[in-house]
């Protein structure tokens, strides 16, 4: 608990008035006053000053039964732009983002030796394109990137693909681009993503969005906030354990994680060892090279074995979300990632795992869904982090 | 975001003012202004409100090394009293609390048979004797009961042992005690009453209590609030899949639960069954009726089956706890209940447990410890609800 100071007041009701024009696509001072209880006086001198920081347009002329018809206020999404990235396993991205979170620029360059500093290098190379790109004035620079991140320093503490270990990556960036710099964990940036951008949330205070990609993580909002836990690293459910006996060795170190038998390597394994097992000669002229497309491919056209594994990895995703039904009891969740074109098969195995091992009545209040935005979700959250801190916005 | 006013400032300070004096054993106006940094006038006003109020004491000169020497505030810990219940499984206990979390009047009564009418008819019979008890005034009555609770109507949606079901507790006893009550969860309680009187806690934004009994449930502390969730039941840890293949059948109808392995019962039973098939002569003078005394008898007399089931639940408790620690990454996490005489070696094989099956950093940074509050946890977290609840002190 803080003092409230007068100035306290005044930033909260800027802010509540901001907020109020972001939800809505336009909206009069008038409304405004009706949905935040302020009053019209107040709505008016706030509506001032965004219009002074170029923040908020006047946009048109509203209707009204009585008086002279209201002026509409809409936000002027591209007063300011955000840069976002997503540090992936063999692929990183870098996009600028306007305060709605719509695209403007997107640069996107393959990493493939896991080398410190030539990670750092190509997102030298992403940032000073997008820096460059004209698109003025820039809020700042979020960043999600696998593995554990100290977010309030900005130091990736490990993450095993990039080579990178108690990596200061925000102050290398903040000194070479003079920009504030937010860094955190790519499946948290794509929790905020989901809950800002993605399919309606906006009566959910609470949300779990599961990412699944080389690895497996979460990212979990709470009262519309990132939860990040003490330590940062809150939501990594992808070393939790869900085959206890004989389970596969996992990259941290422990036996039959999650990511040994629901991520995309584990998958792909799975899938080719049981192709191998089977010696079938249907299964001869298939490439060399197995990846997550064939499998796809032959998901869809009804092979029994791509089937058997797809499935199998959805029902041990579904032990671990009746993990966090069980001690978060948040009613939504949304699963990303690559799993995605597996679509409704694969989720009515995690569901139906989810049920078999939850209590009953949280179970069936929880909705599972596959997440609609496309493969950017983890760039438009790591550049939301900073269009969400609206005293950046003032001071860009 | 709700709007700020003139009203909700005032309110806030006097909360900031209040709370600071309670986080203090005595401590004078200009301190109280210098810790919340309002001005000294203001910090004044609120007193001299507070002071009317009665909820505060001026109790003494303080030392100043200029000027004349500062009056001392101090909480009036028994200017109001909450009245705090645990239903537990087979014995109800209430108490009249102070507002320092002292009990002042403590009822506990057996319960036997699982009739909900008898249930209530006990619910009464205790309230019945404390609210006659001449402590005034009383803000409220705070209830923590196993099973599921809807807090917000007051509602026990399913509560087996109590034989309720959609049974509206809060509405009951407000009519007949005519107070404000809430109804919680039991570990949800213990929680709250660890996080307000337990060891030192004042750093901790974050915690997890585990509360094992009859069942086991935990309760989760984010941000200094309980989180409970979208449906109430935020911290059912019990029925987490421990033992995925052939476990026991839980009486939530799934197998292998937490509940099956490390509950009172499941240890009793697991205890009985060991030394009947052990077959060896030097049981054979135990009494029929085993119950957990027995067992802790036999734990410290270096009895080996005994000492095999006590760390084999707490190897079981800790896989539970590295799934809070992988999704949660809270570093504190107490445990409380009847596990607290098994001690260290208990301690041990679940800390044990936790790091062998987490990620290494966030296991190592989690401290796990079993709670110091006696088994009165669950009546001060009940009470606590109430009396963090400030706006009810000062209608009271």
């Amino acid at each position: 608990m803080q003092k409230a100071t007068r100035q306290h007041t005044k930033e909260h009701n800027r802010n509540l008035v901001l907020k109020t024009i972001i939800e809505h696509d336009q909206i009069s001072r008038a409304e405004i006053a009706r949905r935040t209880s302020l009053t019209r006086t107040t709505v008016s001198d706030i509506v001032a000053d965004l219009l002074g920081a170029e923040l908020v347009n006047e946009v048109g002329v509203g209707s009204s039964l009585v008086g002279k018809s209201p002026i509409l206020l809409s936000l002027a999404e591209d007063s300011r732009y955000l840069v976002g990235l997503n540090l992936a396993y063999n692929r990183f991205s870098g996009a600028i983002v306007n305060l709605r979170g719509k695209i403007r620029e997107i640069v996107s360059l393959p990493v493939s030796v896991q080398d410190h500093e030539k990670s750092l290098a190509v997102v030298y190379k992403i940032l000073d394109q997008l820096v460059k790109a004209a698109f003025q004035p820039l809020v700042g620079i979020g960043i999600g990137t696998p593995g554990l991140v100290d977010t309030r320093d900005g130091v990736v503490v490990s993450a095993v693909n990039l080579d990178w270990e108690n990596f200061p990556l925000a102050r290398l960036l903040r000194e070479r681009y003079n920009l504030p710099v937010y860094v955190l964990n790519d499946s948290q940036a794509a929790a905020i993503g989901e809950y800002t951008y993605g399919t309606d949330h906006k009566d959910d205070h609470n949300l779990v969005v599961i990412n699944i990609q080389h690895g497996i993580g979460s990212g979990i909002i709470i009262n519309g906030q990132l939860f990040q836990g003490d330590g940062g690293s809150a939501g990594e459910i992808g070393h939790m354990i869900v085959v206890p006996e004989g389970g596969s060795l996992c990259r941290c170190g422990n036996y039959g994680c999650l990511e040994t038998v629901a991520s995309a390597q584990a998958i792909i394994n799975r899938y080719k060892m049981e192709v191998y097992q089977s010696g079938e000669l249907r299964y001869s002229n298939l490439p060399d090279a197995f990846n997550l497309e064939l499998i796809e491919k032959q998901f869809n056209s009804g092979d029994p074995l791509a089937r058997k594994v797809i499935l199998e990895a959805g029902r041990y995703l579904g032990l671990v979300i009746s993990n966090l039904v069980g001690s978060l009891n948040i009613h939504k969740i949304v699963i990303v990632g690559i799993m995605r074109p597996f679509g409704k098969p694969w989720l009515e195995a995690v569901c139906e795992s989810v049920l078999r091992s939850s209590l009953s009545k949280p179970a069936q209040d929880t909705v599972i869904e596959i997440g609609q935005l496309d493969g950017n979700g983890i760039i438009l959250g790591a550049s939301a982090i900073l269009a969400n801190d609206y005293s950046l916005l003032f001071n860009t």
